[in-house]
């Protein structure tokens, strides 16, 4: 059994956003398994457990990642995962890997195959809502796939948008007000927020956006009337009805599950699509089990790991 | 992060047992956090991810554990399992344990638990119908319960049991028929089976019965009568009717969840219990992850582990 301490630094981004893209080739020909995502609520937090299975890639496993978001006072992420690796013939752990930067990696490259397929464009200019890690991963995957002319960061704290900006000095990159940033072409929003931050009347027409940051009942990013005159797309409808960028609006009767116009696998296989060049179309993204075995595949290919002795 | 490679095999098994009781005791007073195991088929077998809390005892994790019958042929055990155990204040991993050996134990420590509280004897004889690791570690956890006066064990192949007994030569240990073995105080179930093996005539007055086998759909050991007469007490209502010893009889009409007499720990908590030295009482084994979690906490007060990079 291999663990793996630290992968995904080195990770090629560009075939991350393929294998991740195949994953949902196959979520949207409905030949994975994957249960839903599991909540256990701790004191301070909480942590989710994320089984699957992907029959035509070989590879099965969880994930088991927390939320803690005062892990700042014990200098700790808000976010650690671990994904454990199962062999399909025998079930024996494999491979256990430290996923937390590896989350980061794999949440943006879905967002990155959404835009790829989703963009009215292929030259964007690009806004940020948040300037977290989250943020960061989104422009570098998402610069594998289109080509970013200008980013436009918002942060809450105009410092960090900046040391972003200072981060990806190739790309032409600003910190603005929010309602700026959301003068784009492809939005990205990526915040804890619990109270819509982006207004309806920022975005305009043709516009894509990768909902990113609600990922648990309570969280919203988006003005609800923002969903309404958009083509929404889901990573998996029933997550997404329960914890994404929808749970609020439908759970106060803004928003209704049959409004969703289908997955991101349905877009990845031709079924579905942005209809033409004024809509605005969103991806919500809540983060699944499928995609931990697609970042987890990987890595594996690497030699970045130590023997364990099992069993 | 630590982690334990071989875990158990020094564990102090009287010390599993309390602390086992203890998770039942919780168990039984509704006050740990624990969603239903998720299984996921694989070509030939299946995986299970069992994640729980226990505010009490101040301790979170996953248990991940495969069942492949087949996998002698690769030379490795039909069930592997590791357990991922959490921080609970700020959700960061602590450890991960081998529990495939913890698995046998925490299940034999339940039905020691079971066999304290519902055996009619202190001094009792003991049937054991299958000679496999669960059977093996059901002597040593009831030993630390009751005194085990002789030992009759039947199993498919008699070798099997002939090897039992000369593993446990403190015991008046043999090897008998199916029905020889289920004349005794308390008889433990051990075996894959999916039809009955012990008749409801071979069971006499007062005998305690720990159904272990049982543990996915499909599976029985008992002859579904031998429940119907008997006050049968399960570890967790909802995974007992999905794959204990009672899913075949209730999914053929012939046994109802309202029959049942109670949990573990509602027994263990004082609630619920034998009510003469002659009934008849099952405990219907399926193994829950808090009993996972209890292993967990006896082993990491051992030092055997190697430190692991994270995060």
């Amino acid at each position: 059994m291999k663990y793996y301490p630290g992968p995904g630094r080195r990770t090629d981004l560009k075939r991350l956003n393929s294998l991740i893209e195949d994953v949902f080739l196959e979520h949207g020909k409905d030949v994975v398994s994957m249960p839903p995502k599991v909540y256990i609520n701790l004191p301070k937090g909480d942590f989710r457990t994320m089984p699957a299975y992907i029959p035509s890639m070989d590879i099965a496993g969880v994930k088991i990642v927390n939320v803690h978001p005062e892990n700042h006072k014990f200098k700790l992420p808000t976010v650690m995962a671990l994904t454990v690796i199962l062999d399909t013939d025998t079930g024996a752990p494999l491979a256990i890997l430290n996923a937390t930067y590896l989350t980061d990696l794999r949440t943006a490259a879905a967002g990155a195959v959404a835009a790829k397929h989703l963009s009215a464009k292929k030259n964007i200019r690009l806004g940020l809502i948040g300037a977290g890690n989250q943020a960061k991963a989104a422009v570098m995957a998402i610069s594998k796939e289109l080509v970013i002319e200008e980013i436009s960061v918002w942060s809450r704290n105009e410092r960090h948008a900046e040391i972003l900006c200072s981060n990806y000095s190739d790309f032409d990159c600003r910190s603005v007000s929010a309602q700026k940033a959301c003068d784009c072409d492809v939005l990205v929003t990526a915040t804890p927020s619990r109270t819509p931050i982006v207004k309806r009347e920022w975005i305009h027409e043709g516009t894509h956006i990768n909902a990113i940051g609600a990922d648990a009942p309570g969280k919203e990013e988006l003005d609800p009337d923002i969903l309404k005159i958009s083509r929404v797309f889901v990573d998996d409808i029933t997550q997404a009805v329960h914890s994404g960028e929808i749970n609020v609006p439908i759970s106060k009767g803004l928003y209704d599950a049959d409004m969703i116009s289908g997955t991101l696998g349905e877009v990845v296989l031709g079924k579905k699509k942005r209809n033409d060049a004024d809509e605005i179309t969103v991806f919500d993204s809540t983060g699944l089990a499928i995609q931990d075995l697609a970042a987890a595949k990987a890595v594996m290919e690497s030699d970045d790991y130590i023997e364990l002795k099992f069993p």
